[in-house]
């Protein structure tokens, strides 16, 4: 079968043998992926990661126990033992020895099939297409802010960044009820925001005023230091990129101003596919384009030109 | 009257006029006055203050309204506005135009007298010794943390660092209820909390086993990573000292590992008050020395020496 591989120095499409079926898990023809910034750190040397890449993606099952059999699904990413006391506490995605789907220790979803344990499949309802179920891993990142983070009416919210997950965190507070400021650098992509009612400023033009809640979503280092000066005292300064590079960083704000910093990492499928099923998270606005995988090289090219947002891998 | 006055450049005892008394204020004959590591910090350029150091003391009340005539009382820090909405929120600890009491735009208590509002007095209790009130402070810092990460019986904490402040906080967190292991550099440190059936452990022979609370009082640099290290999957960090340096710090495991780092500064004063008076909390064995405030400057040159705990100035 085609693959996207990273070889640890080199991206390129290559002949993959079809993955085995071990027991427990189902086979999935991917029928479209998305690229993420996540792959785009990880062939910069982030997680040192080998294999094929690819951790968002919605297929159907063609091998594995007959009621799963054809359907249509999506994949949590984070393969757990089910067995350590992470697991049996129900933190699954925190598994000491997980691998991960295209990040850890898995192979991913940029090629004609995947293996995928049972247990992280999640069917998509018809009215979903591809192009939305395809979004079900990013949505629920920014679901699990809600998860980590008591969000009601009078909660007031700055999400940092206009990003592919900056405005889906946008979109996914305001669904919450929160007063919600978007703060980015490209006036096309807060329009998306702007027109589903969302406040959005230019970033040239913002002047902080701090809220209960900052979503750093920016993924730059003065991201960070910018999104503490937002955060009112007492408040919770939410942090979603893994940046690859180190920050200078002055703790003594958090301190003064007890601010609590959540690490958010990945979320909750079922919030989200309740989302695209009830088409309350714009989704079709967030994607750049749509590229064959015999083209994946190129569209990770696309996928990193500065503020291009979702970039798709035609599958199967 | 004679005061400890750091004037940007030198730290030097000095006659002053004593203060006035504003509306709405008290003046305190200052007994026994700690150094603190923010005061050492400040003459290391922390906060940009002028004037007399030292906030946490204990006096009497020798002018202000009748009821308080004559009060032994310790007093909070922040001077708070009273009519702003972080003052309304009960969150006057972060008004946003608040001084504080040898620290910021305030004069503090290294010296013979000090004015601070009514409402930041507390009556010491006739069984607490002016050499357990001074700890008044402090330890409703240590209090805070207990205000911010809900502990119970199952919580496991580590605090890392076995200065005044972890050796307080270690303490708090056994009384709230919690399995607390203390890591620290000096064994003769560690045996207060031993003698009162903490776990210690010198920080050599430590092997981090994560914890679901870890707090930070070592106040360096590389803790801060340690302690990221010791914090559990969804776990709290909970962060004690403003380190005047930046470290190169990086964010990914507080992501990867959806960790809550909580910046943590003044606390409540009753429930410290409550500890000093029912000797829960062991603060005698605290004491390196007690200095005259005549030698004030000695007093700061011995608390800046590696390993010493808390300095006391006899005042008055």
């Amino acid at each position: 079968m085609k693959a996207l591989y990273w070889d640890g120095d080199r991206l390129a499409v290559v002949d993959r043998d079809p993955p085995g079926l071990p027991d427990g898990y189902a086979l999935v023809r991917v029928h479209l992926a998305g690229v993420c910034n996540t792959d785009l750190e990880i062939v910069r040397g982030y997680m040192g990661f080998r294999g094929i890449l690819g951790h968002e993606i919605v297929g159907s099952v063609i091998a594995g126990p007959a009621e799963w059999l054809d359907a249509r699904v999506v994949a949590e990413i984070n393969f757990a033992c089910g067995r350590c006391a992470a697991c049996a506490a129900g933190l699954g995605r925190h598994c000491p020895t997980r691998r991960v789907m295209g990040i850890l220790e898995a192979d991913g979803g940029f090629a004609e099939q995947v293996a995928v344990p049972i247990a992280n499949l999640h069917r998509v309802g018809d009215r979903v297409s591809d192009r939305r179920a395809v979004f079900a891993e990013p949505l629920a990142a920014a679901y699990e802010i809600l998860e980590q983070v008591p969000i009601n009416s009078s909660t007031t919210c700055t999400v940092l960044g206009d990003g592919k997950l900056g405005l889906l965190a946008a979109q996914v507070l305001a669904a919450g009820g929160a007063r919600v400021t978007a703060v980015g650098n490209h006036p096309d992509k807060l329009r998306v925001l702007r027109e589903r009612g969302i406040e959005t400023v230019l970033a040239s033009d913002w002047r902080s005023d701090p809220t209960d809640v900052v979503v750093e979503a920016t993924g730059s280092a003065e991201g960070f230091s910018r999104a503490v000066a937002a955060t009112r005292p007492r408040g919770t300064l939410v942090l979603k990129s893994t940046v690859a590079d180190r920050p200078d960083l002055d703790l003594a704000p958090i301190v003064i101003n007890e601010i609590s910093v959540v690490g958010s990492r990945c979320g909750p499928f079922e919030p989200a596919l309740r989302a695209l099923e009830a088409h309350t998270i714009e989704t079709d606005a967030l994607i750049a384009e749509s590229v064959p995988l015999a083209r994946g090289v190129e569209a990770f090219e696309r996928a990193s030109e500065r503020g291009t947002l979702k970039v798709l891998l035609e599958i199967g």
